[in-house]
């Protein structure tokens, strides 16, 4: 979904599907934590670029509502900013209704229409997705949280609805193997929705991204944490703020590869088979 | 005004404005070729960043609009994208009627609202220019021209109402010194809007541009036409599309904070000591 | 062709198909100075990459040999290193004889096996092309040449055979218009072929090459001295050396998108309607 | 303070203010761990640059302390590379006396008038510090050090003085938090001074520095140490050696601005509301 | 040796000697952490590249193997792509018979002549020294190991020789000083090589390289685990898949001279004074 | 001369040597224009870098003096910033008294000590040089000038004492070949020194420099205004302002190469066979 439309700070995020798509050379199929071979377990289909008027985040919310209610597969989709997130977990909720949620990000995605002048855009879909009830009380889940916020409010309002805040600083300490056990045992048999904005990491490690903040999470803890997912139900994924115009020697792109394959090795390792 | 809602392809324009500012300390007041020093003839204000909805195309409209007609002054815009070219001209028609308008560019930007489902972006603000009689018959010179069209039909309406296209080619063949001398001669004591898209310079000089197009005109050209301008009673003027995150070393900055000084230059030779 | 093995100094040309495909999304159609429609005109088929043993320098001259043999139609090959001009023309003088030869460069392309202690490298080609007899004698045009030689004897050797030397310096003095009626009306109606090696242009506008030579020409020039060669038969094209690793901002690949575009015109303008 | 002229390697240092100032626009006020406003709590005010013939060491450091005396308030200052800390230290003894100083740096920064043919540059300030008795005896802590070393008397002339050193590796092993509760304890009510070089941390992080040395600490733990010193009483502080030509993507300077955040944090967490 | 023929992906080790070399003005000699001035000890000098024909794999390893042979000290050698450690190991096994290895890296660097057509590329380097014999069985340590495998088959040779795999996962867990202490017991006195890829570390630290794979170890445990080998016997060592035109502002340079000089500082511990 | 202290806006030409001598890998001997081999007719030596303590301008100006005066060789130098000119012909007087020089830049460098506080930078050497009298009269020939000056005076100081200033705009405008005829008539038999700022030439084609000026003259002007002197007696040269910090893919070092080449080749042209 090459659309950055809703970006508030550095915009390019449009061009990530072009040049992931080009790195994903380097991914090969065999899981060495998981022993599948991912490419062998599921059909894959690279479902092209969804189309739309790009200046119109109003058109853009319709499309891609449409086309993923039209999926049969789990959709694992690369954005774009983080505004594509939001229809595609309401066209996912009419078919599994309210899911747990893992988000990786270094900002909550909480504000308001106050901030901007406008209610949707890169910084509004968690609040949207837990205004709408697209989200199970207690199931949110972010992760990478850091760094400056605009008021005390958006924390509050991230865990008065019992969600769970885990961030960067929390990752280093507790260690994404003891994290991931508890989310599995929180989350146990729900239905799993991943969004990942790629600026939960460090941009040491993905300077390719509109808004870095630095003192994120690393790219192996990044990995530990989508490989300790296994064994969930995960329904559908996002990879999202990859901006190629900002990156060095692809490394974000990349990154963001493999984080899409982890994504779909945790798909595939619940295939029977 | 750092917007760039309007980009087809790469976006990033929004951020130009930060960085002219910031090379613009290399630019000193005294223009050899005018024997005026610009900034002593001239009372320049930089008038801050225009404020408005940062993805909202109409709200960019109307801001521009609103605030470039209350200005007293003639104003010289840093965009942002092509797209802020339309607004300015509403507000300016206010004041000065039909305008003769010579357009730097490596596109002619006469596109219509089918090619991307919208009619308002970077591609079309000359075309309503035209449809709006914003400019004076005739009196449209669109200069740097070239590359692949989308259609022949473009060239033709450009054409068909008395406009001339100087090709970047015809730059090189004519010079700018007979082209200007033409200009002058037609122009006369019309008012002249100026809007320079940095894209009508080879990428080699702007490489930091989001639609760049090879086989440009040069700098030492783009300067030469701006100065050959002297003497036309030039009201107001842009400089869009330039693309910090694509730049190299502040090159295409440092060439975009030269052309605003050019055309500040040309309203220094008019004022009366 | 993604080969670079033939490389003596900066590798990384075999990326650039991958890049071309990418940015050949801002090539749109008409030709305004052909008047034609280059895709309507011309049934073009991207054919993939050819697939040999990487490492191998014989088996890349094999595979392209035959893979070049088998095509019905005009091939525009898209490099790679130099070294992949030789077998395209032995695999097309199968099917034309001996052909006039375009030579875009700044390098003479004539070393000796003595040099790198091999013959066959993207040093080379030029030489190979005249031992073996595919270029008729007086019809190679190498424009574009320039810098330091490594012994006289390489220009001895491109004159003896009556071709013909455009140096870079000749370009902007002669100017492509008149260099390009001068060589329509020596080449005629043989089979052309043009092997456009990015270098000829300069770095300031193909930064993303292996063995740049300062003083190129511009890519004004170049675009106007391919466009002045239209009504010439041409059965083939490639172009080399085009090095994204090295490239900014993809402005390398851009200019090297419109180069091919260029060729394919040239055969468009040639097809009955 | 946009003075590199005590640079023994890759300058560019001065033009840190600039980006800085520029990149700040992505710090928003509210310290989720200190649970304070930092703009509101803090009335602070951008000095400007400090004005000195840009050539003249000895100029600079007058015109730097003479600045700094007529503070009524705590500096926090934008440098510039090193040599910039003394004259400010030399300043804030005027009015403190010996203070407490913690320094980050993946160097010690005592070299001798021997190495370069002067005394005064960027790897001499803390020798000129402890020697002029600006610093309290015991009370230096230099956090970050790593990396081969001139010779073995650097490390005795740090300890030698009760100084501490904590190396990079040190930090991984015993955790920010650790460390930080020693410097708590063993720092007091002192007044302290705090000198961030960039430098301390990793390349990865802060690639846009003179004089990189791998091995270094994370941003994580950099943001983490210096928020483990809340409740210290800090006077002043700096961040030097941010180096933009050799940055990407603004990522040492958006890291830069975070770094001075927390500064001005820990000012913050001891204001009276 | 400036040698990428046998590179799969992205090409350019070739520079890696020129580059290190001028970077390594920032290494000074004493070790701080063994307590000896490295250069003082040794008698290091540069042997100058290792002259072949560039495009010849095959003459590339007889010649590296003829030189390495001839030297009567003990080799650290700035690759070039990976396949130079055969013909290295080839030359030493002479010498030492077989030894222990401890190789850092990504990739196993065990595939078959079946993935590339070929059997001697950067790919295949550890095979061929486990099929000649040249390390002892159960003595190769391959540390930093992550990332999609091709098939399982590639793990299950490295273990059936009871050779060891620390993947970059495990050197988080487990600490480099416990690693090195296990290394150094199950070594003891054998006659050690150490062969390390630079994409052993994260791409963060290590972007100039030719096959990124995300997450690495870090710098600070790459330096660690060098220290760590303090004791052991280093008859040689190279560093390979430095890519500089991949790089930013030399940091991956800056990382490998400082590796090379740790190697140097394994062999200065062990001299006597 | 690894010297930047000078540098007003952005330094790190100090680097330039340590790239040019690199990249030079790629110049080879023959001049195919003057039909001379360059390495066979002159006796080359690279001296080295001059030292002296890098924070002492004063100590550079005495160092290079000296050492320039020892030389019984024509030097050709690699700077630095413009600084070094002042000394070295100072040094050239004592053998050749006043010379002819041809100084090639964008800007005058007449500034006086009131601009910058100080007399000595990279913008006043020409004035140093004509208040000395190390010019002849009217032999001062300024080529590439360009843009915003500081006021009109320094325009009137050069052309006060007869001497010549040759604009951007003028090269295009008169082109290489008929300036040179004019200048090899007028400077005559005269002993010639050339001063060559890499900045007299197009951002485009010279990004690598510490204040560039848009509107330059292109590198294949260059080329052709050295190769136009031959002839002439030339006694000294320098390359000067060449920042490899601010450079892409090394175009503005292999440009400084190729020009220091063509200097030597005006030495070559003069020696008996």
């Amino acid at each position: 979904m090459p659309h950055d439309g809703g970006t508030t700070y550095q915009p390019g995020a449009r061009l990530a599907p072009f040049h992931l798509r080009r790195v994903s050379a380097l991914v090969q199929g065999h899981h060495p934590d998981h022993g599948v071979d991912v490419f062998e377990r599921l059909r894959c289909v690279d479902g092209g670029n969804i189309v739309f008027p790009p200046f119109d985040r109003a058109a853009m919310r319709t499309a891609v509502e449409a086309e993923i209610e039209q999926l049969a597969a789990a959709p694992v989709v690369i954005g774009g900013d983080h505004s594509i997130t939001l229809p595609i977990l309401r066209a996912l909720a009419k078919r599994h209704g309210q899911m747990a949620i893992v988000h990786f990000d270094a900002h909550l995605d909480l504000s308001g229409a106050d901030v901007w002048g406008d209610d949707y855009h890169h910084g509004t879909p968690i609040r949207h997705i837990i205004d709408e009830g697209l989200v199970e009380p207690g199931q949110l889940y972010q992760i990478g949280i850091r760094g400056p916020r605009g008021t005390a409010n958006d924390d509050l309002l991230a865990r008065s609805g019992g969600h769970t805040l885990v961030s960067a600083e929390a990752v280093a300490e507790r260690s994404p193997k003891r994290i991931c056990a508890e989310l599995r045992e929180r989350i146990g048999t729900r239905p799993v929705y991943i969004t990942f904005d790629i600026d939960a990491i460090d941009p040491a490690f993905a300077p390719g991204t509109g808004t870095p903040v630095p003192g994120g999470i690393t790219s192996r803890e990044a990995l530990g944490l989508l490989r300790g997912l296994a064994g969930l139900d995960v329904r559908g994924a996002d990879l999202v703020e990859v901006c190629p115009p900002l990156d060095h020697a692809d490394i974000t792109s990349h990154l963001g590869a493999n984080l899409v394959w982890e994504m779909l090795a945790l798909m595939a390792v619940r295939v029977e088979r």
